[in-house]
């Protein structure tokens, strides 16, 4: 047994259970042996998807009493109406009878295409046959089991010491198109067995979120299904942490850790992506400004078909950043570019523009930093101290080809 | 001599002048023999280049004897600090000297790379051959001249009576990216010689492009120099406009119409356009909620590159309605699309959506029409009586190539 995702008292599976044409794994089931403390955060789509729905509801209802989460791909249960309403709650009815657990202690995810119903007898049939697969190193059937168009599974684990108790993370997350996250993501279920007050839970995933989830971009679209749920079944036997203290700081460095990575590992994964481009505006009026001056950048066609290009074409970036409907002073603004193979081996960042003049450079300078497959980008606003980095990625041939052709 | 765009006074010409590394047309005049009125809009982007910057001070200081206007092409001159500003006045005067005009009377346009300077010894030379070259049928040459990655000219031109007097407007344009305009647009000339007052020349000018310009998007990225210029040289004879009445009505619907028809003809002519796409929201809340969600399903990567691969991946059209910020109530939200080979011929609207509720439909059927040249897209939000309509197009591989690639 390979025992690095192992958290106490969690057991994962993934399994095929028909709804993807290809046969590929696609049913994903996490349980935990004893109730646990859940917080969650949601997508801000204004068509939410029906497990979207219930699991609202559900946490709403119960937020302490939850013993696990189901997680279809292949088909997003999202603008299916009534219907779909429906086919949430018997999917999570399914799994409950399947486990010998509570009504509403099961949560629902569910990632695909839009506007399609759930076929509810494949469903049906698939929640025993998860429930007997269920294993403590189940984990990597389980990532498998939820991606869509992603190329590999993301997986990420974290252990950390509270009160002298080993406490352990794990997480799984999808991602790949439609990623634009706001104050919500794409699927995530994250485990711990740490003790963790529910609202003190619901905290510090709220705070990880913004740092990791909500600080990425592949294509500025935000999905209806986007979710990531996080269970305390509280079995490390640490202090339960019911406010701030030594004890919330450690499980917050471990929570914020591992939703960065499995944030970064999404980017890095999104559909046709060729290169990983981080994107720090400082010098900003505020966080919020930054932030929104980070994103337009991000989100702009031009600029990201320039990274695949390997296109020094900085014009694009001052251009994004122009139209983001913050406070600019062109004669304050200075722009740099690094690049390098990894996020360790760096070349040296290049100044291209120095309050608001261009600079002379070496075009040969430039374009092997944007030719590299990591890149860093850092505008200086020069008005105040906001400051915001946002992850991304290039816009390839290859995004094109898979969401031209997504459903066939 | 072509008459089809003559406008009485006014001459035009396209010449290369050396910008392009090409050596195709990259140089335009347009001038009027006497004093024009004048109305522009202009870039809301922060980093407005050195030629809006100097437009809209010299139509502080002098709307109403305006001689012409200089347009280059394969330079923006954007993000050049103090020595773009000093080019773009140079460029003005380099051709009022060739023309024997006042001091303050002629405007400037540039396109093409950001954050390159003029090459100004070209610039000079080519303004008195510019000069030499001007013709009342000088309109194709001029448009020709305008472009950057566009593959055709764009001219339109109307006539309308007024007073009983004829009146004519010709106007050219260039687009294909950077095409997101955000109250002004990309580069457009338009010239009428009716006799309009100054202010209500504005007024026109910027209801007409609120219903043209302002409803096409590309690739949501809002240029640096976007530019439309109205010059009004009065010699059509009609008793000059100055307020409300028949007279504006009928200068108002030709204006709209050849700002409609050049908008149009931009979205077309897009970079890597293969399909042009119609997307009316109604049923809004308000006409600008209407606008909010029609540019983000215009502007939603996955959206345009579903209608490159003719997949009628309608849920990602919800979707984007659905992250716009809007007021929304999917149980009351229906959704419909058309298709054919022009605007003219179309198969009947199909029905997709039908209060949140996906339709039992024919998959042929629906895929029939997203594989069309032209397709439409409704919504109908159900909620209110706000609209909005905006053109746009798909995101297509040859985008990416060009844009990759676009200064080598």
């Amino acid at each position: 047994m390979d025992a690095s995702y192992v958290v106490p008292g969690f057991d994962a599976a993934g399994i095929a259970a028909g709804i993807k044409k290809s046969g590929a794994p696609d049913f994903a089931l996490i349980a935990s042996r004893v109730p646990c403390r859940a917080a969650a955060t949601f997508t801000q789509n204004a068509f939410p998807a029906a497990p979207v729905v219930y699991d609202k509801r559900l946490l709403a209802l119960n937020p302490n009493g939850i013993h696990g989460v189901v997680i279809n791909s292949g088909c997003a249960n999202a603008c299916t109406g009534v219907e779909g309403d429906a086919n949430a709650r018997r999917m999570a009815e399914a799994v409950e009878m399947a486990l010998g657990a509570h009504d509403h202690s099961i949560l629902v995810m569910s990632t695909g295409v839009i506007g399609v119903q759930l076929p509810m007898d494949k469903v049906a049939a698939a929640a025993p046959q998860a429930a007997d697969q269920l294993r403590p190193d189940g984990w990597p059937a389980a990532a498998q089991a939820i991606m869509t168009t992603d190329t590999r599974p993301k997986l990420a684990t974290r252990r950390t010491t509270i009160d002298g108790h080993e406490v352990r993370l794990t997480g799984i997350a999808k991602g790949a198109g439609m990623i634009h996250p706001d104050m919500a993501t794409m699927l995530s279920a994250i485990v711990t067995d740490a003790a963790v007050a529910q609202p003190i839970l619901q905290q510090a995933l709220t705070a990880a979120i913004a740092r990791s989830f909500n600080r990425i971009s592949i294509d500025g679209d935000t999905s209806t299904n986007d979710t990531v749920l996080l269970l305390a079944n509280g079995l490390a036997g640490n202090a339960e942490i019911s406010g701030p203290g030594p004890a919330l700081d450690a499980f917050q460095a471990a929570l914020t850790g591992i939703c960065a990575e499995l944030a970064q590992a999404i980017v890095r994964d999104g559909e046709g992506v060729t290169k990983f481009v981080t994107i720090r505006i400082h010098g900003a009026a505020s966080d919020e400004e930054a932030h929104r001056a980070a994103n337009t950048v991000a989100t702009s066609p031009l600029v990201k078909t320039a990274f695949f290009g390997s296109d020094a074409n900085w014009g694009r970036i001052l251009a994004a950043v122009g139209r983001a409907g913050i406070q600019v002073d062109p004669a304050r603004c200075s722009l740099y570019v690094a690049g390098g193979p990894s996020a360790r081996e760096r070349m040296s960042e290049l100044q291209l523009v120095s309050k608001g003049m261009p600079l002379a450079y070496a075009e040969a300078d430039a374009a092997a930093r944007f030719a590299q497959p990591e890149i860093d980008v850092r505008v200086d606003l020069g008005l105040g101290t906001g400051e915001a980095t946002v992850w991304t990625c290039d816009l390839s041939h290859e995004y094109v080809s898979i969401n031209g052709d997504y459903r066939s």
